[in-house]
Parts: C-alpha cells; structure tokens; sequence
C-alpha cells in the first residue's frame, strides 16, 4: 500500500479543489496507507460553549479520508464520500485539528478507512474517531 | 411522543446560540416524535462540481436531530451528538437542505434519530441519510 | 422500484442457500422498495437475561436488507454486505424478530437499505433500526 | 486505562453467562485499553459459499468490546451494546475469528470501542472493521 503522491502534491491538489485563497489543509505526512492531515482553525469552527463543533470534526475526517484516497490512487480520482460513521469522545478545545487516517481497506470500487481527530490545543486527547467508505470510479489506474 | 416547544421557538433558540446576523437554519415544522428543516443555501456549501458538500450535509442531519431533542425535550438541555452516521446516496444539487427528522427512541440518558436530506432544488430526490445519538444530561426534566 | 420476486420466491431462494432442514425466515411481504420478514424464534437467540440477543437482531436486520436485494434485482445476483450500523434500542422480548425494510438506494454498485426491528412478543416496540450498504457484482441485470 | 481483570477471569465470566457446556470465545490476552479475543470455529459460522457469515463476525467484534468492558470495568457490570457499526473487508475463510479490540473512550456513563477481525486460517488479512458503543449502567465502581 505505497502512496504515489507526496504530501505536498496532495496538499496542492485539495487547494485547487476549494478555490479559496487561503489554506484550510495542511497535509502533514504521507505515509504506507496512512497520512496525517491538520485543518486550519478558524473561527466558524467553534460551536457554542466555545468548543470545536461536530461538523468542523466530520470535515476534518473527511478530508483526512479524501487525502488516503488521493495519495494512494492517484490525482485522476474522483472518489466520493458514500458513508462515514463518526463518534464524538471528548470536548474539542480550539485549536486546528489533527486527523491520523489510515487505509483498512483499497479495493477497485470501494476504500475504507479510518480517522482519529484531535485538537492541537490538547494532542493527547481523542476528540473524536471515524470510518469511512469511498466509492472509486471504474476504469482508472489499474486496467 | 409529544412536542413541547414550537417550531418557532426552536428556530429562535438555535439562531441565539450561533451568534451570526443571518438565519442558518429554518424551523418549518415539529410534529409528534416528528421535525422538518430547511439549512438555507450559501456559497460555501458547495464543494467542487457545484454540488452540496457532504459536511453540509452532515450540518442538516445533526441540526435536524437537534431540533428533534431540543423541540421534544425541551430548552434547558444541553445535549451532544454522540454518534452519527451518514450515508450519501446522490448528488445534492446547489439549494436549501431540507431534513426529515424522526425520533426512534426517547430515553432518559441517549436519543437516537434518523433524518432524511433532500435539496430544495430538487426535493423528491432522497440525497443522504443518517442515524444519530445524543446524550442527554442526568437529573433534568422528568426528576 | 418494482420489486421483480414475489415473497414466496425469495424466501425458496434463501432457504436454499441455508441447507438447513428447518425453517430460517419467513418472508411475509414483498412491496415496492419494501419488505416485512420474520426471523423465527429459536432458544439459542437469547442472551443472558432471557432478551433476544444482539447477533440475533443483527441476523434479522441483514437477511432483511438481503431479501430487499434479491427480490428487487433477482436471483443472479450475489449481493454481498459491506457495511451495516445497527441501533439498538429497547430490550427485545422473546419472539419471532420481525423487520420491516426499505431501500433507500439502488444503484447499480450499490444497494443503501434500512431495517426496523420489532419482537413477535411485543410488537409495538421497535426494539433496533439498523442501515446498510450492500455492493452489488456488476455486470448483471440492466446490460 | 489499567484492566481490573485477568483474561481467564474475563472468559470465565462470559462462559458462566452463555449456559453452553461448550466453550464458544477464547480471552488470548487482556492490555492496557486492549484486548485479543478469539471466537471458535463452528460449522454454524459459514454461510454459503464456505466464508464466515456476517452475523459470526459482527458475534466476534460484539463479544471482544464486551470483554474489552468487562476486563476494564469489572464484572459487576451489566453493559449493553448501544451501537455497532461494522464494515466488512475481506472473504473471512473458515477458521476461528481473532478480534484485537481497542477502548477509544471509557466514560462513566459510556464506552467506545473499536475491534478489528481476522480469520486464524489467513490471519494476515483484515476481514472486518467495527466500532461500538455500549452504554454503562449508573451507580458501579467509582463512587
């Protein structure tokens, strides 16, 4: 399960997708069926009561997995999400978050993975885990 | 299974608590066990290929559940999500996201809801759905 | 989404695959992207505690899903699960496990259903919901 | 994350609970947060095809967080299984199911789960991922 993009290639091609002018992804590491992902804070994130909200932590979890899948099938991909469970396990400080995905499985049509979310404010602390499906388009890469 | 705030008062209890000048979310409906949503259209929805992205959608599905406690169980909880998991199943065109939400179980400590996410530009597509679980706090309402 | 089995049919074809002498499943309903079946009672699907066990309404929630595939995509088909998250809501008495199923998707790679399970022995009480994505093999009915 | 129990006591609780003269689970090892389980092979198990059902993994991943619970917990404890969220991966040969279960989250009211599953007949491949949630009963151990 070789990666065949960098963490940077990666990075530059979420960039383009968003169309935004600053960065919101920060890919940190890119590794043998795992990757380690950072999402920018900003302010919108916090949810009332001052804590990082659950949609900032889906989407965290979401890019993490579109990052796996990148990385390791490659920039002609157009993968989607098709299903992601996600549990919520403690309170998310502010602070940009930190998702550490990891491939469970990369088959032709489906990929799943996982994700674990924490804060930078307090990195020891899982604030929240995922698994997640992507289907693959057909008849790319390996034919 | 029966409602104790109005549709109205749900509306203006979460707009209090996202502190923005505009409306995010629209109220339309609570019935028994029962709640309908509208998440109102903006920009940043949209995700690459102009379609709703799937944190947007993820954002219906948990307000709709929240409506759903907050509408049954009144405004002194302080729930949070504890799991949600989602299933993306077509393409959500650019529009408002409209939830269909449904209590299954109402307990003391954990409620578990589904909802149904249709876009407004095209409503009778079923475009996500997810089941979800909110912790409840001890020692309120029924003691 | 006509279904293209009758009940009678896809509960033949399940029995065959079983082997069992005994019956499994009854399916009691076959509608129109819909399904009612009945896992029948047996001593070794209890748990401690004399509730039905969670394997058992497991059990109940897949050969449902299963039953909406084949009675809706036929015979040839060799629909395998990949994923299923299963609620569990109430204790379920012991009885007969009837699940009510509905397809939320059928695409062409894969079919998104839900389950809603009830017990013979108190069937007002929905006692599980469970969701599910079945990957369908290609190359079968619509080429 | 210390457990309280040692693995023969873990497998002996659990075997006391089935009534079955038969040992049905193996407790190989009890860590910190961590479990190794190891469901036995019965014929039982295999649906057609000669691969482990479903319904037997989904048995696998259920009783290694419930060991995980207990061993943490102690026995004292009445958990029950809120949520299970299971994604399959692989064709599970026949053999027995080893499960490595992992705790993400051990609240007070709440514990979350993951196990992973394989087959002993090819235990290099990942036949199964599940996540859990089980709720604890009020009122044990820590007051």
């Amino acid at each position: 399960m070789k990666p065949i993009m960098t963490a940077q290639e990666v990075e530059n091609l979420i960039h383009l997708g968003f169309e935004t002018p600053h960065k919101i992804l920060s890919i940190e590491e890119v590794g043998c069926g795992s990757v380690r992902t950072r999402l920018l804070f900003r302010e919108n994130m916090l949810r009332p009561g001052k804590i990082v909200s659950g949609p900032a932590l889906f989407t965290a979890a979401d890019l993490a997995m579109y990052a796996l899948v990148l990385s390791h099938s490659g920039p002609a991909l157009m993968a989607v999400t098709s299903n992601l469970n996600i549990n919520f396990l403690a309170k998310a400080e502010p602070g940009d978050v930190i998702s550490v995905g990891k491939i469970l499985k990369l088959g032709q049509r489906l990929a799943v993975m996982e994700a674990s979310m924490y804060s930078s404010a307090n990195p020891n602390v899982l604030v929240a885990h995922a698994t997640g499906s992507y289907a693959l388009p057909l008849n790319q890469g390996k034919t």
